[in-house]
């Protein structure tokens, strides 16, 4: 739940991710996790997770592509991984690495590429703090494996990857970024499966005690709600390989009179009130039942569900001037820098 | 020259296959040939071509992509390749190993897997009688690598690979179906080198002794006139990694009432004259500059050429029925069966 909500959209299923995780851990018992300090300079930690729309990841067949995609990997290095890291916490991505994790019996790092979700390969801190793209592996779940052993940059082992993905059925699992000890504890995003379980937890306290969810999330990851009412509008379409559209949301209670726009590529971007930009991607917008407080992903965004909207800051390594030009607006085609929104300090 | 017409269209635009096979020779002196039957049992031949739209590959700059797929599978391979061999004798294909085997020093096999050029990889008689299609190499000029290791099946391959190429810009190369000699012997249309010099050699001598190149070419590949006349209308667009369309041919001589049109992917797919089906794929469509005997391929069709239309019975292993399930006219999505229209018999 609380991956489904730092996804801000995307990452995959949440719940569909919850329930291959139980499975592992049903079979091959508890699943260690260590922090990204406990590394040592000689371990091979590498990079899991989904890609492809979260549309069609809601409805396809998934197995241990993950597990596969792993083992190509480390026989093109000649060398056995001794961890394995999400590449994005958002979603179920932040559980994909279970899978290999159980199988080979190797733990899980408490950290992420992402700090959240975002739809392209190339943006993860891994890539844009150094360390290599390549070798990278896409497997889907019929048995096909792309291994790209070169690439000149991490966007063109994007679109490389995207394109094998499509013919895939839209929904597969890569491996990528070896990375040592050290490169772990400088690029990854610490603490983020942690940041999950709270979130998540925060919630299933305002369930279980009857609270408001907003508040709960809010005291998990400091930041503050943007918007509450009613979907009234929505155009998703899955092309080139992505989940893209934007959802109209009318608002309620103090927000009555004005409407809320989100833009989104598998994950929400932009958020709009009466066409003035609130908030912009990499902070996170995060779509929640005002009720549950569960999360509302892309694909299962539908007309007449009643959401709240939830603004949060990005994790500061997002926010340097290296990491705007990947995962800024720009990153995604707009037109206007990166500017930060929401008057609360980031942590 | 001949394997431009061997090509039926595709393969790559043969001027350029001449220029770079003459830079090679220039660079690394003679390239040895060899017969497939004079291949040992533990020798590697690795299949090499380019792939992509031949109206995008007249244009693009190549380099030595083909020797870096060929040392990519020989990487993955753990073993040196002791001789090369042509994806298709068709077009600039034909001479696109010669890159590799002239900076390896090692041989070309005098025989290819198409015996013409076809649009598609899984088209090659190797995988249609039993070797593997993986690994398999796709490289591009600017150094990004694909490695599929895994794929289930030929048809999978082409579709991975194809996806790739197109965000390579629609013109790479690739390496595939590594074979030892036994298997060369079995599944390769042998002599097809020599048959492109004979067919090649027939249309200079023509050109030296201002005689009709049109019998020239059927007594070095014995097939059939099947129209002259001027190129009236074309419809060539550049989708999915193809260039795909038709021409239409108004008739001089003793076809001036008639029309012809041809149906192609990257390669003449299906004759017809005034609507009537009169020659299809695997057999052989060829046009030529009626007066020079010069192939004019898929990407050099141009409203106002004078051509002549040859249709060349296909070597018999391309018309087995397990062939046909791949290169007949249902392997393009025809609906029909193939049938063999030209009244002469098959070599």
């Amino acid at each position: 739940m609380g991956a489904g909500i730092l996804g801000t959209g995307g990452g995959g299923n949440p719940y569909i991710g919850k329930l291959r995780a139980q499975e592992i851990v049903r079979q091959y018992g508890n699943i260690k996790v260590i922090q990204p300090n406990q590394l040592k300079d000689d371990d091979l930690v590498i990079c899991l997770g989904g890609i492809g729309a979260p549309t069609v990841g809601v409805e396809k067949v998934r197995g241990d592509e993950s597990a596969r995609a792993l083992n190509e990997l480390e026989n093109y290095l000649g060398k056995k991984a001794t961890a394995v890291i999400s590449g994005e916490i958002g979603g179920s991505n932040s559980l994909e690495p279970i899978i290999a994790a159980g199988k080979n019996n190797i733990p899980m790092i408490d950290g992420d590429g992402m700090g959240r979700a975002f739809p392209e390969i190339h943006m993860k801190t891994f890539f844009i703090y150094g360390v290599s793209w390549t070798p990278a592996v896409v497997c889907d779940e019929k048995g096909n494996t792309a291994l790209f052993t070169k690439a000149i940059s991490a966007h063109w082992l994007e679109k490389m990857a995207r394109a094998v993905t499509i013919q895939m059925g839209c929904a597969a699992v890569f491996a990528t970024a070896p990375m040592n000890g050290n490169e772990v504890k400088n690029t990854a995003i610490h603490g983020t499966l942690t940041l999950a379980k709270n979130v998540g937890e925060a919630v299933q306290n305002a369930q279980n005690n009857k609270t408001d969810p907003v508040n709960n999330i809010l005291q998990a990851y400091p930041g503050k709600l943007l918007f509450e009412g009613k979907i009234s509008d929505l155009a998703r379409s899955t092309t080139d390989g992505f989940a893209r559209g934007h959802v109209l949301i009318e608002g309620s209670n103090q927000y009555k009179k004005n409407t809320l726009k989100i833009e989104f590529q598998n994950e929400n971007l932009i958020a709009y009130i009466d066409n003035k930009i609130v908030c912009m991607v990499p902070d996170l917008i995060c779509i929640i039942d005002s009720e549950t407080g569960d999360p509302i992903t892309t694909e299962l965004l539908r007309y007449g569900f009643r959401v709240s909207v939830l603004a949060l800051p990005a994790p500061e390594n997002l926010c340097t001037q290296k990491a705007l030009e990947v995962v800024g607006p720009k990153g995604f085609g707009y037109d206007f820098e990166y500017e930060y929104l929401l008057n609360i300090p980031r942590k």
